[in-house]
């Protein structure tokens, strides 16, 4: 716990003192800068996963509810942050770390951070902005013509106009996808005759005057969780998220979406939105985005593609035809904290048509008056950072070429990583790499085949028990602190179950071939402990119980 | 323009590099990090506002919406960023910028942040951010303290408990205040009986459950325009935000309050919410909030108290008063990057009731599974950085006496500033600040003397033309780019039209009075300009015609 010294005082000179920069680096307080940037150098070098203690212990140390009553000085706390924070924080770019979509930073957003905080500009106006305001606006209109591929003439028009935005700067994905989803229910609820608007008059009268039963939003089963937080805050229910099964490939099933549509139209909800994934959550899968535009234009619906994870792979010219169709989309999310390589806290959502925005436009008289270039008033944020910069030195500094190589790498290592887990005797492939996200379960070649001829009872006591293994496997390497991956649920052959799976996401160049090897040999030798070898052991005796003829597979599913 | 060199490549062994840490702080790239820090140094030490060139000019630097095709070295790209970007940014921090709540950064605001940006853990999950988890938990539970006054046995039983949060992080007020009115509707509607609940069926549904033909949320018209966005978003329309009269004190007005309710009620529409401000944005007033309180308690509706701005006058023993009812609110907004003095991108709700959440709680199989301890379950937002550790830095640091200082400092200096434009000849006050926000507007007393006995032709004429030199003094000011001052329409005296006014925000401890003093003095020198002084002989000329005799005032209203 953290305690201040009598000495430290609440006095105005102490206060000054503090709001004041340090005049040299040989001053206290540079001093104190320079060691905490040493350390952060020395915690970045480590490449190890934080060690072990458990979240009860940690809690320990922040179980203090009440605000200490005097200053500390900045050397006591900063000594706390790092033996209390520091040590027992994730190191999330380590090559070691590849269970999340927290990718690797490149050195040179932490000097450019640095001025971003220092500068403390605030994009909701210019005012409060200034340069950081058309700034945020060309990386915008770049990420625009990255997806739309609009020409010079296009941009030139619509870059810096005052009375419109080709997209927004949010603090990430989930902010990004109910911005798309805000606009697509206020264009479909737009003022008309007599009826005002959905903005205006509310979504119960808005359904009145389209004299249907509700707004469904279509995605497939891998969607991203934060489409369910929008639809239930946008007030169309999450029954109306309507969630669409998967082919072999984890890609949404074009004949049960329109399955799907026709019993909505039968029960007189409208479609108000196709969602689209380039790079599911789970898998990493991209559904077919062009034949879903053919449906959408069809429906007269919204088309939104969630690309929060794999819209950079439109860098790669190898591979962005995996995305093919991205273009015909109305709106189109990308997080730049994911494949852009920016620190957290930075999504984007662009729209096709520059003047969509305006459905979701507002102003106030002391800021976002009509006319001026005030950013904030397209964006459901209010006050926001400049994390525009750290966007804009990325694509500037790593450039079309950079993004292109880093893309390509990690579906390359996915796909090798894929092959050796192929081979694994102990391993399977649970979901074939795409783009640079797999899955896979510990389930021995033997127990693979004893599987296929179990009994549905059997398949379900055996699939349990090994459940238990992976998520033990998960577990157990996490805590050891040298590499990492993380699981989820997922439905797995033989018989389309969902069952535990373990999930690998390879966007970091500084994980090789070797690291992720060494990730299957640490997880083979976790399973020689003696709770695993006791559940490998219950598997394998009731293994020994199933019969060798084959039944009738698969009349459960789970 | 940025232009990348022959010799930058995008090369593998370049990539590497650049996601891989300098060794020692006199390679290239650490030497860079030194100069970057040292620019920032400079800025932060010329404490002026930055020098005007014309917005359109410039958007020239970032015209281009092609993404580099090749990598740009470093060393050029910093300098793009000190020319033209840095030298072009509004100095946020500088004691003369006095027009926005964009507060003073301690100084050892920057080495922490980028600890923050270096350790890039994701608030989300545990799995990625660990000892940042408890961290945010903490800090969350010490600001519900502060407001809720809860005791030991409470927090201990609530603050890292796996199924619940006092509170969500936020990236600004505008989530904060959409979360809590979001937590609100769906408690309203909660699942009863056969109906599910609004977040499952919708509001639509919901209506009709509650046989109401729609959901309002009354405010002052001082409201933040967030609340606005709320409405829209939460699909109740921007027709339910019931906007209420304030009194002569910007503090909403409690009978048209109860007016409005009856009227409501007539309408057969419910009252979701009753918002009270804490610091309005314009006037920095706080509305009646015990009052408030026993209106809401009545009405069996939600209370929510936007404090983004006033929150912290909590910590003043000699101005907490001034708040009081707050911890009769059933949710709280507050702003870190306001006066908590943290960088930008820090908001938080805290509510009253631990359960609360629960209304918006929300599960994926891969992270946010039931029983962990991981924030993203509670949280509109997915991915969040760790800015927490900010507001811990500060709450540690400054502590509580240091941030009673700083307010009341602010208030201190907001009222002897009141004092010196009210005996300044040419000015009015037409604010009188509660807390550290005032206004005023250019009227020099005959001028004041001659609005109240001219007919209302001649006072829309008059100040019509008084709005334009407010207007134009204000733009001009901040072009000269020594001090800033905002402005908004506010109803002024004598008749309560809106009219253009100057706004002061007190929350530098390094504005003193003396640059309060020459913030008019550049004013009056402004105001010598030959256009503007045209503009004053017309406004003398019109008072010229003013009859001496009183007519009868204030038939129009604006």
């Amino acid at each position: 716990m953290l305690k201040s010294r009598e000495t430290a005082s609440a006095t105005l000179e102490n206060l000054y003192r503090i709001f004041t920069v340090p005049e040299a680096p040989d001053s206290t307080l540079g001093g104190i800068d320079q060691a905490i940037s040493n350390d952060v150098v020395g915690f970045l070098q480590t490449h190890i996963v934080a060690l072990e203690r458990s979240i009860e212990e940690i809690e320990a140390d922040f179980s203090s509810s009440i605000i200490p009553e005097n200053p500390t000085f900045v050397s006591e706390y900063t000594e706390f942050v790092k033996q209390k924070l520091v040590a027992q924080s994730v190191h999330t770019a380590a090559p070691g770390f590849i269970g999340h979509m927290t990718s690797a930073l490149p050195y040179f957003m932490l000097p450019l951070s640095r001025i971003m905080t220092a500068l403390n500009q605030n994009l909701v106006k210019v005012e409060t902005s200034k340069a950081f305001t058309p700034l945020e606006r060309q990386v915008l209109a770049m990420l625009h013509r990255l997806v739309y591929l609009g020409d010079d003439t296009f941009y030139k028009q619509w870059i810096h106009d005052s009375e419109h935005a080709l997209g927004a700067f949010c603090s990430g994905g989930t902010i990004a996808n109910v911005t798309a989803l805000w606009v697509a229910r206020n264009r479909l609820c737009a003022p008309s005759g007599s009826f005002r608007g959905l903005a205006q008059e509310g979504l119960a009268r808005a359904l009145r005057h389209l004299n249907c039963d509700g707004l469904a939003v279509l995605v497939s089963r891998r969607a991203h969780y934060s489409l369910a937080k929008a639809v239930d805050l946008l007030g169309l229910g999450r029954d109306n998220l309507v969630k669409i099964d998967t082919d072999a490939n984890n890609r949404i099933d074009m004949k049960q979406l329109r399955a799907a549509c026709r019993r909505l139209r039968d029960d007189n909800i409208r479609p108000l939105a196709l969602v689209g994934i380039a790079g599911t959550t789970e898998t990493g899968s991209v559904d077919p985005l062009g034949e879903m535009a053919d449906l959408a234009e069809e429906l007269g619906c919204h088309f939104h593609v969630d690309a929060a994870w794999g819209g950079p792979v439109l860098f790669s010219k190898r591979n962005r035809h995996q995305l093919e169709g991205i273009s015909r989309a109305d709106s189109v999310t990308i997080d730049a904290h994911k494949q852009l390589y920016v620190p957290m806290g930075a999504g984007m959502v662009v729209f096709k048509d520059p003047t969509a925005m305006s459905a979701i436009e507002h102003h106030a008289a002391y800021i976002l008056r009509h006319g001026s270039k005030d950013l904030g008033s397209h964006t459901l944020e209010g006050s926001r950072p400049g994390k525009a910069l750290l966007v804009h030195a990325g694509l500037s500094i790593i450039g079309h070429k950079g993004y292109e190589l880093l893309i390509d790498l990690g579906i390359e290592r996915a796909k090798s990583f894929a092959e050796t887990i192929r081979q694994h005797p102990d391993f399977v492939l649970t979901s074939v790499p795409q783009l640079n996200i797999l899955t896979y379960r510990y389930c021995p070649e033997k127990v693979q085949r004893c599987l296929l001829q179990a009994t549905d009872e059997q398949r379900g006591k055996i699939n349990q028990l090994l459940d238990q293994i992976n998520q033990m496997l998960q577990k157990d390497q996490r805590e050891a602190g040298k590499t990492f991956v993380s699981r989820t649920s997922l439905q797995v052959p033989p018989c389309n179950q969902k069952r535990t799976v373990l999930r690998v996401v390879l966007a970091n160049p500084l994980t090789t071939d070797e690291i992720l090897a060494s990730v299957l040999d640490e997880q083979c030798t976790i399973m020689l402990q003696q709770d695993i070898q006791d559940l490998q052991q219950q598997v394998e005796a009731l293994c020994a119980e199933v019969d060798d003829s084959p039944v009738a597979v698969c009349a459960e599913r789970n």
